[in-house]
């Protein structure tokens, strides 16, 4: 692989179709920045993205109609090749408007009446959210279901309740005003945003550098914004 | 049917859960806040809101998995009330650093050297923009195709290129300035928003009075923002 690799480098332009599979906070709050970044360095490249769940990624990922998966759900597979390249946090978010805006840290105590806006079964975001409510013991009283981060966004803004969300996604928000982050002390729920390959598959030249620009902090410009 | 309605009136207050699905620029963009303005008025009804395209949407209203469906897109169905009850406009949107971005009209010249990005094959939203551009008879020399609205936003915001979305999914970006809408001069693209239910079907309270709420204006609110 790796001479073939190396011829390969030799002859081939960092050029030709990339196509990138990514989960939904990176799909839809990262990766067009990082593409938009890579693309200046490497105008020749063609791009098309599928944004799905984690869990289609992975499918997608070994069926080879990807030739990479950028996904913040965990996946584990020796079929592929997992490396981790940043670190996500999730965080409570309440409007501006509500009771708990102006705390910072936040009790157990303080959600117990508190209608969750949540993504449905599935998401990796809804199971960072059940881990946590497991965790701190909290079983909602009202549990509201929308399937995509900017509806829940739109909803917590709106005053229906509060939400768990990664905090990449909430960036515009936050410059508006319009939602408040607030933790609970001591607690805090990170994940990995991990690449993902399969094994003994030939990678393009376009491929392993994009790649290789992702792992060596490419994608730290989007990610040091909140 | 009627009687059975008025029978229902006397007999159910408004509550139980409404099944609603929503094509991605309603359900993400328009929706979360008029649930949160009905909820207000309907404390007791639980909701969980399905987002997908207008197929799939169409198909769940069918199979009558969901009560109601709010769409953006075109549904011919006689198994299928729909029921017309706003207006949504396309528009062009660039970054605020593009040379673009001062024009309010442009012509067709000015956009055939442009990257296009756009969503994948079987949303609504790339149906209006290839429906565009044929009626300009253009063809993109450069196309990026990526899985959702939100990511679309983002990478042009990040300069890759121009786009088309509904303007009812770029307030925050319009606010923030980040965005800029351009329009071709005498080419205005609009496309109804409806809402579709299941011929035949008993219709609980809570989903008759959501429906006559949308109907009667309760998404205009909403919908008087950009």
């Amino acid at each position: 692989m790796l001479a073939k690799r190396a011829v390969a480098d030799l002859v081939e332009m960092v050029t030709g179709e990339l196509r990138i599979g990514a989960s939904f906070t990176i799909g839809e709050y990262v990766l067009p920045r990082v593409l938009a970044a890579f693309s200046k360095k490497y105008p020749q490249v063609k791009y098309s993205v599928t944004i799905g769940n984690t869990e289609l990624i992975h499918e997608r990922a070994l069926e080879g109609s990807i030739d990479l998966g950028v996904v913040e759900g965990h996946i584990e597979d020796k079929q592929l090749i997992i490396e981790e390249f940043s670190q996500d946090e999730m965080v409570f978010i309440v409007s501006k408007q509500h009771p708990l805006a102006k705390s910072k840290y936040i009790t157990r105590e303080d959600l117990e009446n508190e209608t969750f806006i949540m993504r449905e079964e599935g998401s990796g975001t809804r199971i960072a959210l059940e881990e946590v409510l497991q965790e701190i013991s909290l079983k909602p009283v009202n549990l509201i279901t929308l399937g995509s981060t900017q509806a829940i966004k739109e909803a917590v803004e709106a005053g229906m309740g509060v939400a768990m969300l990664s905090k990449w996604a909430l960036r515009k928000e936050l410059k508006l005003g319009t939602l408040k982050i607030i933790r609970i002390k001591d607690l805090k729920k990170t994940r990995s945003f991990t690449v993902v390959r399969r094994k003994e598959r030939f990678e393009s030249k376009a491929c392993y550098e994009f790649r290789k620009y992702i792992m060596n902090g490419g994608a730290s410009e989007v990610l040091t914004l909140v």
